[in-house]
């Protein structure tokens, strides 16, 4: 059987895109509906991307985190099986290779789909051919553990901190942390699984799945000119979120900016990851009175309390002090703002005739010591959201800047 | 603190929509884009309601069973919490008039999102607001234990089995079985979340969830003429499924007919539910070829073996005989065929560096004892796949036949 690893045999029956291969075969006749938006269009700007389409792969920044927030998420957590440094190059090459062939729509390597090739396992899963790229983004993020298993310990960002524990933290270790992360989203579940899987599966040997999560609701626009989502306390959630447009914000806010250090990490982020458990049934037997003061603004509208439309100034201080806006709102921390980018999730049941109902909260930051920190600790001390709410995964991850064609995810890191 | 069943007061902010809700309140900017196909249309078939639209509520048979496949799953079953008859039916009341409503797109009940009752709980959760109907479908069975606990057991059907034990099976009881289950499928799985959690918040204290289990991508088209899906295999699955416009098919295979025991049962059909886990990581090191021979279909293509084209003829003497595709036709099984509705799925991980993928298989028959039974026992003791899968969960309910205006789920059974 052929690993993993072997280029398939030469062919004469290329492929050279999940349409082509299916045109080889015959089979166009329902790609009408299906490939709206199959073109790739480089030159279009990420927050504009249409659904569907592709969203640009290289760029000074990763995409996946300025970009338009796609609706559904699968994000997968790694742990490194090895300290060979040169293996895991190997792996963070292929994976930036396949990475940019999905976000086109492609399969995970030329004529990885290849029907000629009988005799070898097929280098793409298959379950994405014929899907229009569906704006799907990857993200790769650094845990803590990537730099002691790689020899790169004294390299590792001083902001990349062990996160300290939260009044309230209920944290699973097993869902928690991992070497790698890899944030993938996009307009269409099936897409974003296929990559994920298909990266899980690049990197067998080197790496495994340690923890895995889906989202099936965006919880945090990037574009505020489209409806904002609601979250599953039946909210609008990220009407002020930063916006992906809003380029002086991200300097300020997202970006890893070149005084900062290290150097390797200019252009880049960091990731805090928090499965958040709801307590919906206990919300839901709440007034709407009360749901309106926990969290500061009126459920329908969206409106700050006492206000009328859901973008009117907040005004902190005519909002009940224990708020969820008025102790996360910029004026109540001096400034800080990050950019969310959360999903919902219901993980089946709890046991006790309940969904197992959540937010999986997604946030970039330019140093988390600064500014989450300080942030959820404030929350969780003293917001009066978090009696219906339980931290139950965390992980804090280093985001290398974006990759340019020829490069490799992180290489600044490995070869600087 | 107000009860769930109690109804809100009287006000004069009725809202009747959640469209009119948002509208009272100014928030209509962003309906232009969220409101397509936001118009019930009642007198289109189900089979051909375009994306984002309402599917009919009311009829002979149910929603969600011939009505063209939907892209999300949210699947609940839930144990009663009481044995009093009249206080089940009391929640099948309630439960009738949510489901309708949100099949239209709104609240659970009228006025369920209004702002000006403060005092009470929102009787709608409210986070599929403004959102579209998204081909929501509600579709209801009951499991053999919910004869028992209303004192119906002596008008449970003979067909409602207690399935055997299939070779291979291992599965969890806490996801299998269940006194009532609730399929809701939708082109959002917000809306379909939605609806689980807000019949599930209308059963306080008479049921409660047992299980829970979303998927993300239909595997089983029942409209031939659309792209056919591929499962996790990277397949196309469900080529030859009956249509839901098929009515031949549909009345010889699916719907319990008018001479089947018992009479209320007329119009109704009965749902398997299996979780399926598929060992991925095993599937995708073996050759295309042998993926092939295991399936009896090619994989890029979807022809049977041997042909060219997905929806040409199968001859099931040419393909190798413990493929799929030879054990599952109705030519090796006496022309046996049942309506498959299933989804793929992701848990999370399995703990051992492998995602937790696979099927929940759904599908639905007109008889379990001569469909359903002697097809899996076959499958599981012959089929080559079944290397790959292991069954994880199961559960078989009687689905009730459609509700005509004024009547509730199951009424016929309660009452007849």
């Amino acid at each position: 059987m052929t690993s993993p690893t072997t280029p398939p045999p030469p062919t004469q029956v290329g492929s050279t895109s999940r349409r082509a291969t299916l045109g080889l075969l015959g089979g166009t006749a329902a790609l009408g509906a299906a490939g709206v938006g199959w073109a790739v269009r480089p030159g279009q700007a990420e927050a504009a991307a249409a659904p569907g389409s592709a969203v640009p792969f290289h760029g000074d920044h990763q995409a996946g985190i300025a970009s338009a927030v796609q609706d559904r998420l699968h994000i997968a957590a790694f742990d490194l099986r090895t300290n060979d440094r040169d293996a895991v190059v190997r792996v963070l090459r292929r994976w930036t290779a396949a990475a940019e062939r999905m976000t086109r729509g492609l399969e995970t390597i030329e004529g990885g789909a290849d029907p000629a090739v009988l005799e070898a396992p097929p280098e793409d899963t298959g379950e994405a051919l014929a899907l229009p790229p569906a704006r799907l983004t990857l993200t790769l993020g650094l845990g803590p553990g990537f730099f002691a298993k790689t020899g790169l310990a004294e390299r590792r960002p001083a902001a990349l901190i062990d996160l300290p524990r939260f009044k309230g933290d209920e944290l699973d270790p097993a869902r928690s942390g991992g070497d790698l992360v890899v944030q993938a989203c996009a307009d269409d579940p099936q897409v974003a699984v296929h990559a994920v899987r298909n990266l899980a599966r690049i990197a067998t040997g080197t790496a495994a799945v340690r923890w895995s999560q889906l989202g099936f609701g965006s919880t945090s626009s990037t574009t505020p000119a489209e409806q904002t989502p609601r979250n599953l306390f039946g909210f609008k959630d990220g009407t002020r979120n930063i916006a992906g447009d809003d380029a002086a914000s991200l300097v300020e806010h997202v970006w890893v900016g070149a005084g900062d250090e290290p150097a390797w990490m200019t252009g880049g982020s960091y990731l805090v990851a928090r499965r958040i458990a709801m307590r919906i049934e206990s919300w839901d037997r709440v007034s709407l009175r009360e749901q309106e003061d926990v969290t500061g603004r009126h459920k329908i509208s969206g409106a700050p309390l006492g206000a009328t439309a859901e973008h009117d100034p907040v005004d902190v201080a005519a909002l009940p002090a224990d708020s969820h806006v008025a102790l996360a709102h910029p004026d109540a921390n001096g400034g800080v703002r990050i950019l969310r980018r959360g999903y919902s999730f219901v993980d089946g049941s709890d046991g006790f005739g309940h969904l197992d109902a959540g937010l999986f909260f997604l946030a970039f930051c330019r140093d988390p010591r600064t500014q989450y920190v300080p942030l959820q600790t404030r929350l969780a001390r003293s917001d009066a959201m978090a009696e219906y709410l339980t931290h139950t995964a965390s992980g804090l991850y280093a985001v290398p800047p974006g990759v340019r064609p020829g490069e490799y995810w992180a290489q600044l890191l490995l070869e600087g």
